[in-house]
């Protein structure tokens, strides 16, 4: 029960009626009287990132750049300090998601500090970093990152108060149109001026989270290369296979929490080291890389 | 009642029955065929913000965030001549807030002068300024400070003529869309020249708060820390204690009500002594810290 | 009948019915058989501006500033010859507003000249500006005020060809939203350039009319405390005595209309002498002081 | 009938079993068995303008403003060769408006040339300009006036190609929202540097039209009060009445319809002679005072 | 069967039916028992411009600028080589327009070229330029004429890539607004630079046709004289006699299609010659005069 | 059914219930009792593209630019390592269409990498290069084509951060409109500046792949001459046809996919020669030549 509730951060009790029921029927497809671990741990899946798509043919250049993508956000996860650490990666393709990697709080968590939320965006960008490091170019893969990271870089300076050019104050005023169901749209309510302003900050914020990731990533492109390695044999890796191959070799653990998001790196010769810990249920993220239905 | 009373300030009569019910329904759960003030108290509470999260599970960190935030917003408040001075301070977790100040006007306010509202300002940045001091960076939480204090903020400038610069007249046009419910919208009609001038002034007067509340957390940073330490023991600090807690020490008492917003601070060494008051009923209003789901 | 006649200007037939009607629930509760003029003139306040609140409770602080902010009012159209003379002020609490003071034109105008539109403004904004001489600072309260004032200046500009700057023509195009019940909105059909000389323009206009307020608030303000001190006392001031106040001692009488909004006041010596007329009916303007339900 | 006929320019077949109707009801009301020509001349004004409005109480100064402006529009018509004669001019309040004049084209007409427009414009501003020339300032008597003089000078540079510096194309994009009834909205589909042009052009020919009309009238102020000095005392005057004071003492006729529509008036001698012809059916147009509910 | 094919291209089968059955309305109403080709060919106009206004009173001065307008539109068609050639010409009102040209393409054509689309453009502006150079204004007639070139010249700049400086991409997002009906809007996805850049090459789009039309008009005004004096002496003219006047005298024949919108006109001496071709059925396009509703 | 397979990738079940149903009809009016290959290839027509429209009259200039068009898109496709090369050509009206070419991925796609993209939009402007270098200008048929690629070029700016002067981050709020059906409207959640910049991006991204296009298409004029000679004969070209006149003559083969999209071509003689590969299924795209409506 305890493993399954760590796995479940943010379930509600339909959720987890609807989890139960899963393992239920895969239980029964497999002619199993009673529902095994087994059975719940591919349910979790099912419910979070929708069923397994075997039938899907994938080349192996596209099963390359997802693993790639997906160590990039792990590895990243993995060695900032204040971002959450990976519990689980996979290149199995499930519902619209060609693969995700999946991340835990060590602690429960009901707000989120400036050092926290940089860290995670670095994270965020990990896969795209990995991918332009590794093949030379992006792909359309990461576009719900970008999306994301763009979100909360751009929350950072308009309801955070993050951005010390633009000061302790709110830019925008919400319209929640009641008459459209839930749609939110936003009414800028400052000048054009303030507008580069904004847009110069988030710029800044996300700049600084991709080079954080950039040097992280060549910094440990040889652990980059050995957990796609285990990624393209295992398909999916997690727990202490996880933090084994996270830590593998010469890797340094995982710094202690500080104030500075980047890492000690002076001339890339010390490395933190991290020692796998299980991960707390917290306020879990995803980061699916999603097929394009757009091009 | 009359000590229910001056709890329940802007109560509707359909509130005030609300208030009651609830603490009817509290005595019954627990036993009681009478309903005593220790039901009561916890009703009103309840009505303004909801009942007890006690489940609710807050590393030791987010406690200190959210008690020196609560403490950022009481000290600033109480310190400054013409913002209302805080009643009740609480950590307890309550519907979507981590934690609450209330504060309460010591006679009815029907209007509010320029002076009442830039100390208003000050206090509602305080939870924020608490954080950068004690944590060197500011958390998600102020979300909801920043919004009400832009919004004052810009109220000021263009709604009740109180920028010199831009003079005695409104900017801005409001639409009530009575097709979708209470929506209002705000039409612009001024040019992109005078919208920067409001950002200006919008950005001016909240400068101004915020170093008045960094100069006041500042210079009594040992107050702070008092009121913090009292919090994490006690959860919830109202009355003769919280008048006991933010007179505590050598603190002075607060200063009369007078013209000038910034307490007289040369040499950091003065300080004003405020005797605890037994606040009366006005307009109050409260400083929740909101656990974000936006992230 | 015809004191009730000049009281109710534009008032329609359903209007009268309804002041006659309330004049005769006035008398039932106060088990009179016959409705008399005092029912009837408490009959058209309670039309114009809802009935008294005598259960707010109002501090002295805000006593004061309501009377200040409405004998400002009444000076300043007084003493400007193309302005609406008052002829009632009070400081009775009715509905939303915590006073008022209530102008009538000498004869019934079916359209207004630029000079008596100034004077108009300058009354308008005679309020804020007693509360900031006598104070140091203004309140919320004048926020309808500097609303109806803006709107008035901005017609000045964009609607009757006012601004020899911008020319005789008109600047935006109304839309009347008929599926929005009377909702009017307003296009913009004119460049940005344009924009910001329209709020040049309208900016112009109200600090020519707050700088004629400013003058004749500071060289009668001898007459201002008066007035102030007979509503502190009265709460209500008209006809005969209103005349009296506005006239007292050694202060001059209303001039003559003449073309120049801006009272001769070389020295400060010279003071108009004007004999108090009973108002004649025409269109009438109140000014409510209105209580803010927005902090 | 052929008189009739004249002064009903463009009624469809209802506005004239209207009007036939209307007439039934004066005789009526008289008394009378026969419709006489007398009822089917009120009847005209009634359909047109609305009813009399003889309970209105209008004060003298308000009545000579009235007069002066409808004078302005009529004489700037007369004199000028490309705009429509005015055959009735009316200080009667009649509806929203406190009186008008009626303007007639010489023959029928399906569209406007370049110089007919310019004329009638100059036409249109002769209202506000002989208010400024006679009593030093405008009212807000002449909104109207503005807002279809601005129509038709936009229209000429966006939709009529009349402006060389824009050339022979259309600016905005007309929305016809059929869901909102007849509204008509214009979407702007240029950019601002061309909107910064059209107000210009805007304004150019504005101020040529302001201009011919201010020059106009100047040159034969005497006339001007001629006009005024009769429609004080008749209220109403048409055909041979209406010829008789415009061609008045030694007035110039108007000038056979040329290429300019500026009038020769090199030293302010040579005066333009003009029989008055009785005008031919055609597109004619009102230029109505409008009584104001806007201040 | 044949004759009327080729004037009616692009009708559906239900616009087919239509005209027959006008054809039916009109024989019954002659009291003929047979539909003669005389019917049909009346049909076909009342169809496509809506019935005759016989009675409407138009003035010589109309009725010139109507002639010399639809004789701009013809010449400049049939003078320019890629241009489709006029087959009709017609001054008798109909419905809204006070008289038409129609062109046809010597074959259907399913797209069309850039020089095709110049050289209309000069066609649909060679009304307005008429009007211009022969009258030394134009009217608000051409209104519909500079609607559909601005629009044309509009999508070769942003929709068919025909503009070098802008590329070859689209401008602005189509939303059919589906709840609106028909509605189209188009959103402005561009910068206001590039707001400019296309209002600047809509400009230079529409000056080269406009001034191919004044050259050609101005080269060959004798020919358009010619025309104008048939048009008021037969109101409509087609076939062999529109081919015969459009060649007239010693006016050279059409030129042979070629790459160049201009035609060559070194020392304005060498003219075209063009045999008149009895045109093709394709895509047919009117250029109606419409009579202006709107002043 | 491999080969019907291979053509119809992306097809849902029921798209493939009306390929078989459009197959039996089709038989069954040839008075078949067996559906053959031949009626299943022409089904899958219909259903991608309409059926065919044999009756209209397209003339001989007409036919020979959709050729070329056609032509253009394939031989670029082909040249290009990174694009999906062509497998079937056809200039047989369908639907709206006047013609398409068809492209098939070698393997299955769920995303897509950055030169990928950028081959894909030269081969889509392939249409109008070729219209442009043959006839020496472009015709409105390429607008379906140019409103793609700019679709294209504008998402890897604002949504798969492909350009590095924007940096990794999205642009644009994408809001669904649920109560419009399926309308997708993007708030501008940005900047002018930003504006300003995603302009000249896409700018530079379209021109990078129309130079790219251009260039292989003046370098390989022989071969769109023989693509366009074998079309006007065979009307539709596929398979192994299809594959000999793209390898034609002295026709390099195709080369190795490799990461820059611009084909090695120093001096112009260096062919790249590509054997014709049977395509694998994939995400098809069509390029399609509109008729135009909007002229």
């Amino acid at each position: 029960m305890e493993v399954l509730a760590k796995q479940t951060p943010g379930f509600s009790g339909a959720d987890l009626a609807n989890l139960v029921n899963e393992g239920a029927i895969l239980a029964a497809r497999r002619g199993k009287k009673k529902i095994t671990m087994h059975e719940m741990n591919e349910a979790v899946d099912r419910v979070i990132a929708g069923p397994e798509r075997k039938s899907r043919v994938i080349s192996q250049k596209e099963r390359e750049i997802t693993a790639y993508h997906e160590a990039g956000h792990a590895l990243v996860g993995f060695m900032l300090p204040n971002a959450d650490p990976p519990y689980k990666i996979s290149i199995i393709a499930r519902g619209m998601a060609g693969g995700f990697t999946r991340f835990l709080p060590e602690e429960d968590r009901h707000f989120h500090t400036r050092s926290q939320l940089l860290d995670r965006l670095a994270a965020m960008l990990g896969g795209l970093v990995a991918e332009e490091l590794v093949f030379g170019e992006s792909s359309t893969g990461p576009s719900d990152d970008l999306e994301k990271a763009t979100r909360v870089a751009r929350q950072m300076v308009t309801h955070w108060g993050m951005s010390e050019r633009l000061g302790p104050r709110t830019f925008g005023r919400k319209e929640e149109m009641v008459f459209l169901g839930r749609e939110i749209s936003e009414q800028r309510n400052y000048s054009e001026k303030v507008a580069e302003e904004i847009d110069e900050e988030v710029r800044q914020i996300i700049d600084k989270a991709y080079h954080t990731a950039k040097k992280l990533i060549t910094d440990h492109r040889d652990r980059l290369d050995s957990i796609v390695k285990s990624l393209l044999e295992e398909e999916t890796i997690e727990g202490e296979a996880l933090a084994s191959v996270l830590n593998g070799g010469d890797v340094p653990p995982r710094p202690e929490t500080g104030g500075d998001a980047v890492p000690p790196s002076g001339d890339g010769e010390e490395k933190p080291q991290k020692p796998v810990q299980q991960p707390k249920p917290g306020l879990a993220w995803d980061s699916p890389t999603v097929t394009d239905p757009e091009v």
